[in-house]
C-alpha cells in the first residue's frame, strides 16, 4: 500500500475497533448525509438521495405494476383523528410533534406532523367509498413523516425520515392478508435484488407489532456487526381502523359492510442498512443496480495523444447502454488520489485506460466489492461492463448471505445465547412458546428482541429456548437498530 | 342532446354562470382533489397525482439534464435561522405554522414548518463551501410546504402545497443570473410544451418580488375568466442570503468572497392553472403530453364477435408507443355514460370501435378538444393516433393563446383600465413610471397588480398609462389568483 493510500484509509475509524464510528465517518465523509441545526434531523446530501430515487424508482414501478396508484394527504393531523383508534394512539401520541400556532394565531386544536397517515387517510376513504364496485382501494403516498426520538442516527433513526406508505381497501380478510403478503414479498425483491441484500421475511410478535395491526410481517436484514436492521414492514390492519373511522360500503348482499385495511411501508432507512451490509474499511461498497455512479472511468496519462478521446469513447458506449458513468479527467488530482476517492465512494467498478491498454485494445476494470483488478476487453465492452456489474451484484449478495449465515446460531443454552447477545450478537434462531412474559424477559437479559416468527419454520424441538415452555413458534431473535 | 346527456352536464355549473363554482364543481367531480379534515388544506386524489408526477417528471429531466441534483432538507426549521434575513422573516413569518411541542415536552426553541428553505439551505452550503473550485452548487428540492393562508382553494391557493426549490450558488453575479433566466426558461417550456399554455415572461415590480430577492422573474398565465396566475418564479437573490448566512469561498485570487445565489419554484398551482385555462363547460379538457389517460378505447356492442379482441389490440398497439391508455369494457354502464364520463375527465382522445368500424378497417376517433368525431384508419393506427395527440396540444395550446389575446388590452384611459378590470378583466399592456406609489393605487383603485414587466417590452408611449408621469417600463397588469 503507498503512503499517500494509507493516509487516506486512516481517515475512517477500522470498523473492527468502532462500528458505530465507522458509520459515522462513512456517511459523513462521502457525502450521503449531515446533520442539520435542528437536534434529530438530517440533511440527505445529493450522493445519499440519488440512491433513494434508486429505490423509489425500482418501488414505484413494482407498486404500479400492482395496480397501484398515488395520492398525497395533509402533512398535519388534528389531534382528535390521531385519537380516534385507541392502540394507535397510544404507539404514536409519545412521539409526535405538535403545530400548536398558524401565522399568528393559537389554534383552537393542536395539528401533529404525521408520524404515519392511517387516520387522516381512513377519515378520507370513510367519506369516499361507496360500493364493493369500487375496491379494492390500491393507494400510496410518498412522503416524509415525523417522530420526535430522543436518541438518533441519520438514516437508522432520525425524527424526520423519507418513505413511503401504501393504505389500501379489500371487500373481504383474504385479499387483504393477499395484500399484506404481496407488498412483503415486493419489499423483499427489491432489498435482494436492488440492494443485494438478504432478507429474513416473517410475522412480528403481538408485542413488536404496528400499533392498531391485526398482523405485521417484516423483512429483517443482519448487519456487518452481527446486529438486525427491520427494513420494511407490512400490515394487515383488519377492520380496527375501518370501524374506528366508520368506513363501509354497500356489499355484495346489499348489506353495509366494513372493509379490510392494509398499510405497508420502507424508508431511507434502507440506506442505513445497504451500508452497514456491504461496507468495509475503505468506506462504501455500493451494490451495482442502486448505485449513483455505477462506473468511473479513469485516465491514465491523459496527456498522451488519443487517452482522453478513448476515454470518453468508453464513456459514451456505457451510457448508451443506460449506465450511470462519471469519467474524471480533473488534472488536478491524480490518478491514485481519484481511485482512493471512487474506493471511498464505493462505486462498483473503476475502468482505468491508459496508452498501454489502448495499444493491447483493453482496459483495467477494478472492482469495489473485491478490490480485484484485471483487464477488460474493449471487443464488446458495454456488454463485459453490464456482465461484470451483474456477478458483482451476485458475489455482494453472496458474501451478505454467506456473512449471515456465519452469525446465524440455534440457540441450544440460554446462557451461551446471553453471552453470544452480550459479545458478538448475529441472528438467534430458537423455538418460542408465544408468550410475552417470556418475550419481555428475553428483551431484560439481553436487549435482544424477537426480530419475527419466519414464513420458513424449522423445526428446532419442542420446547422454548428461552423459558423451557412448550413451544409455539419458530423465532429470530437478535439485538437491532 | 340525449336526455341523459343533459342531466349529466347539468352537474356542473356553467363557467359563464359563475367562474368559482365551475372549478370548485371540476375539481371535485372529476375526483382530482377534495378537502380535508384540516382547514385549507387539500388531498391530492389520484387522477390529480398523476398530472404533478407528468409535470415533476417532465422537470426532473430537465434538471438533470441541466447539471442539478436533488437533496432533502429538514421540514422544521428554528425561529433564529428564519430570523437571520430580515426581508425574508418580514415576508413569510407572517404566514408559518409553529412547532412548539416534540413528544411530551415543550421545545426550548419554536421550530417552523418551512414556508420555503433558503434559510436551512444556506445554513448548511455555509458549513459545506470552501472553495471556488466546488461551484455552481446546483441543487433542487422536491417536496411540501407550509404557508398558513386565510382564504384557500385547492391548487390555487392552499395551507399546504406541493413544490420543487432549486437553490444554487454562483461565483459571479452573471452566473446567477444565467441561472435565473434559465431556470425560468425550462418553466415556461414546461407549460407550453407539456400544459400547452402560453406564458408571459418577465420581472417582477420590487414590491411584487420575493422576501429577500434582488430580482425575481414570473411566468404568468391568463385563465379563462381572465386573471392572471403567476404560475412560476425564480429568483435572482444576489448575495443577501449569502451574507447573512456568512456562506463564503476561497476566490480564484485567495480572498475569501460571498457566492451569488438564485432560488426557483413551481408547484401544484399548475394544475389550477390548466384546469382554468383549458377546461368547458363539459368539465376538464386534459392537455395530451401531461393527461394521466391520454386515450380512452371504449368498445361497441362490445358483444359481437372480435369487438373485445380487436379493441385490446388497439390498446396495445398504443400502450407499445408508449401512450398512456384505458379500455373500459364495464358493461354495468353503456357506452354513453362512458363518453359523458371520460369528456368530464378530459381524456383528450375517445376511441370508439365497433362491429361496422372493424369492417371498414376504422375506428371513431372523438377529440375532447374540440368535441368533433371522425373515423380514423387502423392501418397505422397507433401513428396515427400520435398525429392526432400532437395536433390537439397544438390546437389547445393556439386556442388558449388566441384567448388571452383576444382578452389583452393596452390601456390607453385610466377610467376604461378601471371599468374593464371591474367587469371583464384580462391583461391590461401599459406603459408605468416605475413608482411604488402609482403601483399602490393601480391595486387600491382595481384590485389588479403589476404581474410583470415583460421581457419582450412593446413601446406604448412615453408617459405611465397609470398616473401621467414619465414612463420607465411596459408592463402587464391583471386582477389575479
Amino acid at each position: 500500500m503507498a503512503k499517500k493510500e494509507m493516509e487516506f484509509v486512516k481517515e475512517i475509524t477500522r470498523m473492527e475497533d468502532d462500528f458505530a464510528q465507522w458509520y459515522t465517518d462513512v456517511i459523513l465523509k462521502t457525502e450521503l448525509v449531515d446533520y442539520s441545526p435542528v437536534k434529530g434531523f438530517m440533511v440527505i446530501r445529493p450522493y445519499g438521495y440519488q440512491i433513494w430515487e434508486n429505490i423509489q424508482a425500482f418501488l414505484d414501478r413494482r407498486f404500479k405494476e400492482t395496480g397501484h396508484k398515488n395520492m398525497y394527504f395533509p402533512l398535519l393531523i388534528p389531534e382528535s383523528l390521531l385519537n380516534k383508534e385507541k392502540e394507535h394512539v397510544d404507539g404514536f401520541a409519545p412521539e409526535v410533534a405538535w403545530v400548536t400556532h398558524g401565522g399568528q394565531e393559537e389554534l383552537a386544536e393542536r395539528l401533529c406532523v404525521r408520524p404515519t397517515s392511517e387516520t387522516i387517510i381512513c377519515s378520507m376513504y370513510s367519506k369516499w367509498l361507496q360500493s364493493y364496485r369500487e375496491l379494492p382501494y390500491l393507494y400510496n403516498q410518498w412522503c416524509s413523516v415525523v417522530r420526535w426520538e430522543k436518541s438518533t442516527r441519520p438514516f437508522l433513526r432520525t425524527s424526520e425520515f423519507l418513505w413511503q406508505e401504501g393504505h389500501t381497501l379489500h371487500e373481504t380478510y383474504e385479499e387483504a392478508q393477499d395484500e399484506t403478503i404481496q407488498m412483503l414479498n415486493i419489499y423483499r425483491e427489491m432489498a435482494e435484488e436492488l440492494l443485494a441484500i438478504p432478507m429474513v421475511t416473517g410475522r412480528k410478535s403481538e408485542k413488536e407489532k404496528f400499533a392498531g395491526a391485526y398482523a405485521t410481517y417484516t423483512i429483517e436484514a443482519l448487519m456487518h456487526d452481527g446486529k438486525a436492521l427491520q427494513s420494511g414492514t407490512s400490515h394487515n390492519l383488519g377492520q380496527h381502523f375501518t370501524k374506528a373511522f366508520d368506513i363501509t360500503f354497500l356489499g355484495r348482499g346489499g348489506e353495509l359492510e366494513f372493509p379490510f385495511h392494509t398499510s405497508w411501508g420502507v424508508s431511507t432507512r434502507l440506506i442505513g442498512g445497504l451500508i452497514m451490509v456491504h461496507g468495509d474499511n475503505r468506506g462504501l461498497v455500493m451494490p451495482p443496480r442502486v448505485a449513483p455512479t455505477q462506473v468511473v472511468i479513469i485516465p491514465i496519462a491523459q496527456n498522451k495523444p488519443g487517452v482522453l478521446d478513448k476515454a470518453y469513447e468508453l464513456k459514451a458506449a456505457l451510457v448508451e447502454r443506460g449506465l450511470r458513468v462519471e469519467l474524471n479527467d480533473d488534472t488536478n488530482y491524480t490518478p491514485g488520489w481519484k481511485f482512493n476517492e471512487y474506493e471511498m465512494k464505493g462505486v462498483p467498478l473503476r475502468i482505468e485506460i491508459g496508452p498501454r491498454d489502448i495499444q493491447n485494445n483493453q482496459a483495467m476494470a477494478a472492482r469495489r466489492d473485491t478490490l480485484e483488478k484485471a483487464p477488460i476487453s474493449l471487443e464488446g465492452f458495454a456488454d463485459n461492463v453490464v456482465d461484470m456489474l451483474d456477478s458483482i451484484h451476485n458475489a455482494m449478495f453472496e458474501k451478505a448471505k454467506a456473512h449471515r449465515d456465519q452469525m446465524t446460531f440455534v440457540v441450544d443454552d440460554y446462557e451461551v445465547f446471553k453471552e453470544r447477545m452480550a459479545t458478538t450478537a448475529g441472528f438467534a434462531k430458537g423455538m418460542w412458546c408465544g408468550e410475552r412474559e417470556c418475550e419481555d424477559k428475553i428483551k431484560a437479559d439481553t436487549a435482544a428482541t424477537i426480530r419475527c416468527m419466519p414464513f420458513e419454520q424449522e423445526d428446532l424441538g419442542q420446547v422454548c429456548h428461552f423459558c423451557g415452555k412448550p413451544a409455539k413458534h419458530m423465532v429470530y431473535v437478535a439485538k437491532a437498530y
